[in-house]
């Protein structure tokens, strides 16, 4: 990733901050592990009220995780004074999302002007061994807000 | 949709049976409003709970619900004795998902043997306007089960 | 489609224009077949340069007919001194292109100040009959030029 | 990639004969470059017949490139009697595809029973310096054929 431009100083307080915002992070309790210039890592518990009929996690909420992820990788790269946003993107899912919880890796491919190329994955972790269940292709944009 | 087989006999209760063992649908209050052949919606009240860090509706909650319904909405043209699994999906978001409710779509666009193709749908009401708010094309996948 | 902005007058002009010069259509005698604010139509016939190992449309080809078709369909409601880049798109193939002739169309779903998202599809006809063969979700970009 | 199964003795062989009936590889000039277990690279010349309106390698050619090499990448991993069908991909483009030639990898990221998940990169060597410039998720599917 020799393409990225440097980070901005306050890049990780914004990231934080923009998270505990997210309504939907709190409900399921998932939580902000890691945050670098370009790759935020995201984890995620599991639960009763995560689960699809099979009682794992639901393929949406991985989708979600991963989602945020990769949001808050590009955001990590955008200056001050800007807000990201997800223009679309696609996820494969290669595995059951069964085990104790959920790490999603989001992290910048490249990072144009306004809009940012992330590649995100999600891995399943049961018995302290993960397994990858779901690869994301992200596009997100960043607007300018008032300074 | 003409090239659509027939459903069998039960799907509506199969649909609705499956619908109700998801643990997320049941937390964060979605209902499974409509069940037709090759077609099934639905809706998701607004709540802390499924919030982005504008308080809008989050774009992967949005995905979770259309997931679920081009899900349901394939698994509803499928025999007894199978289950359906998403391989993947590709969302759009168009505008932001603000409003008292998500009302989620999905309809089967061509269902093969082992493979049916679905598109979804996301609109946002407010004030009892709905806007379209994402697009999804996705790919499910037919497993059968032991009878 | 009541959101789309009004065409500017010389829509049909510069979209022409522009895909006049895209070598590839030229090579495999590509046509654009029509032109109307937010869709365009794009025919390919039959030949042996545009096919996979089963002797069909190679998957690829029906793919750049749909890409062309969806991108001048957003062009077409863009100001002058503008150019359209596709970002990113989706395609699920649906069945075997197979006959004497490709049909792709595309449409515009919406149209933002920098973004639009687009919906296209390819039919491919045996013995005048068409059969949906590809869908493709699309985000397309309007880029400045200098007046 | 540790999940790959072990290649079948023939891999090589049933990919380059399969390659060399696709006409439009033969048509634009391209080149299957190397074949190995879960991945695979085809290399494009520039030249008019392969453009899009400004001149460069037109999006929907650096596609059919890939999702060969992702095919046939799959395809490398599949037994005898089968064959190799793309469900669908997605594909991110990062620069403007501009150069003396593009060369496409495929590598398979999980192989199943029936579905093959592959990831595909696109690179545009412009004196003798590569640069990422298109990026592809795809869906493969093997189809068993009469022995």
């Amino acid at each position: 990733m020799s393409h990225l431009p440097s980070a901005f100083a306050d890049y990780e307080s914004r990231v934080r901050s923009s998270f505990e915002q997210q309504g939907i992070m709190k409900a399921i309790g998932a939580t902000l592990t890691s945050v670098t210039p370009g790759e935020v890592r995201i984890d995620l518990p599991f639960g009763q009220a995560v689960t699809q009929q099979h009682g794992y996690f639901h393929g949406g909420i991985v989708t979600t995780i991963v989602d945020s992820a990769c949001g808050y990788a590009a955001y990590s790269l955008m200056p001050a004074h800007s807000e990201v946003l997800t223009v679309e993107y696609k996820v494969n899912f290669l595995a059951p999302a069964k085990g104790e919880k959920i790490v999603g890796i989001g992290k910048v491919i490249r990072a144009g002007r306004s809009i940012t190329v992330c590649s995100g994955e999600a891995r399943a972790f049961q018995d302290g061994k993960g397994r990858l269940v779901a690869i994301m292709q992200a596009t997100m944009m960043m607007i300018k807000t008032a300074s």
